[in-house]
């Protein structure tokens, strides 16, 4: 198999083809399924293959517009085996429409179990392997549970999303716990930091990358300040309250530096208001409106807006 | 479908019906399979039969043994859809058998997608549903990351094991520091015992149980003392380092409130040098003597020896 390019330089690139960060997560819920795909069968089989009809026509639309996509696995998950191979028949979709995908799986364990996790999603394998472009994975067990991630990412042009800094209120419960004068999440921050310069790519960025919610503006301005290396995921733009300007601290001068995920103000948009009347047949106009609305809000507000000037200034490095 | 019995009640009970708290590892790795299971093909769904032949082979030599087992998910998991497929297989198989079964899956997320995930492996709905006993949970993201899954398992007589302090060296990067005097693990450690409490049944344990290292002893030991409700599981005994008078500090008085992990040792028993001689077609007789030889250590230096003579006073509390 060739070998792949640095995940942060495609990354990057991916952004400014499609110039803008915005990543659509893929969430899927039965009860929130458009008409045309709802079924009252509460059989897991049949609840996976409408996740699957869901989501591969939600990547035929948003694949032109947007760098990368970011499964939930939980909600496949919960649909049992079946739900597994639905989503690993969307992540084939989404790499036949040329989107990344991060798949949002919060993994974590120690030694040969780590590897174990990495190999699963990240390893460019036999043909019937996930080979996702990154992985989210929870830093709890400490740093030596995040080295398996780290190698076989590196072996596989893939990279790995390490939660520093989740949107949810409790996750001051053990994160922001100030020890010998830093925060929890400011020693993950340093660690994560620290591999993601040494994995530094053409972009400037690293493979090993942030979660870091966009509900801590302040937070999100400080890391971004010190981690100059370190691609962050933003999610909780949208649905989950962070609002434009609070995502806009997430990226350098250059309007780089991030990606920005939402999820159900984009998959389930017909539900709002204005777009009830599309709830039925033209559902996926409804996720494209959404979509470019998210982009434009983007760009008004973040220095991702620079990215189109940046295309005229050939050469110049950012 | 029945309510189901309080997680920690069924747990003791299985405990005192097999005199011991040993549980066994479900860790199947391609490279160690006995001699009649393994194969030459790198086909995920090969090796994912392969598997599920060896785990339900386990599954059938430990059941009149020990109370539960502890698949590793991350095993299945490296192996594809299919590989979840087989887990689902082995499960069933266990709920045959009789036998508890505790994914280690180390599952974590907020919101929505925790309650996803809490009831993708703990509820007990349609016939395909995996509706395990208890599964292993990651508290990095926060206590309201982990109130779906204590409602959940509430809800489907099933427990949940939070990560408290884990027996890698690098568990003291984030769960050792000490902030407003407490360290990290202890403020974790605090929150379960309170949520144990609340969930205590007739056997005084709780359905929110605490996975807490061998490795670390005057912890351990000083984490039984401030968990009077928690069940804590033990993993590292055996192949990890953990000796069984290290494990011996994890039991209450009267030898219960623990069960001990033990997978490489058990699971690939005939690869030590005194069971060479079983490496084929006996395999599952080293199986069963390694399963045997775990249960008298855990009995020679833990007060599970206590268990014998418990049964002989009925009404007792302990």
């Amino acid at each position: 198999m060739q070998p792949r390019q640095n995940f942060a330089d495609r990354l990057c690139d991916a952004v400014r083809a499609r110039k803008t960060p915005l990543v659509v997560g893929l969430d899927p819920r039965a009860s929130q399924l458009p008409e045309p795909l709802r079924t009252d069968s509460t059989h897991p089989a049949e609840i996976a293959s409408a996740y699957q009809k869901f989501c591969c026509e939600i990547v035929d639309v948003v694949a032109p517009l947007v760098p990368a996509v970011k499964p939930q696995m939980a909600f496949f998950e919960e649909q049992g085996p079946a739900g597994i191979q639905a989503l690993w028949n969307v992540v084939q979709h989404c790499r036949q429409r040329g989107l990344m995908v991060i798949l949002d799986g919060k993994r974590g364990d120690i030694g040969s179990t780590a590897v174990a996790y990495a190999r699963a999603y990240l390893e460019r394998g036999p043909a019937s392997s996930w080979a996702a472009d990154a992985l989210t994975v929870s830093p709890w067990l400490g740093w030596d549970s995040l080295q398996p991630f780290i190698e076989v990412s590196q072996e596989n042009g893939a990279g790995i999303f390490v939660l520093v800094r989740t949107s949810n209120p409790g996750s001051r419960d053990f994160q922001s716990p100030v020890a010998d004068g830093r925060a929890m999440f400011e020693r993950v921050a340093e660690l994560v930091q620290s591999a993601a310069a040494e994995s530094a790519g053409a972009s400037g960025y690293g493979n090993v990358c942030a979660v870091v919610g966009a509900t801590w503006p302040e937070e999100l301005k400080r890391l971004r300040d010190s981690m100059p290396n370190t691609i962050f995921l933003v999610p909780g733009f949208g649905a989950q309250g962070g609002t434009a300007s609070d995502v806009a601290q997430a990226f350098d001068r250059h309007g780089m530096g991030a990606i920005v995920n939402s999820s159900r103000k984009i998959i389930f948009a017909w539900e709002s208001e204005s777009r009830r009347h599309l709830a039925n047949s033209d559902w996926q106009l409804a996720v494209e409106q959404a979509t470019l609305e998210a982009i434009e809000q983007l760009q008004e507000f973040t220095p991702a807006r620079n990215l189109v000037d940046a295309d005229k200034r050939p050469g110049e490095s950012f």
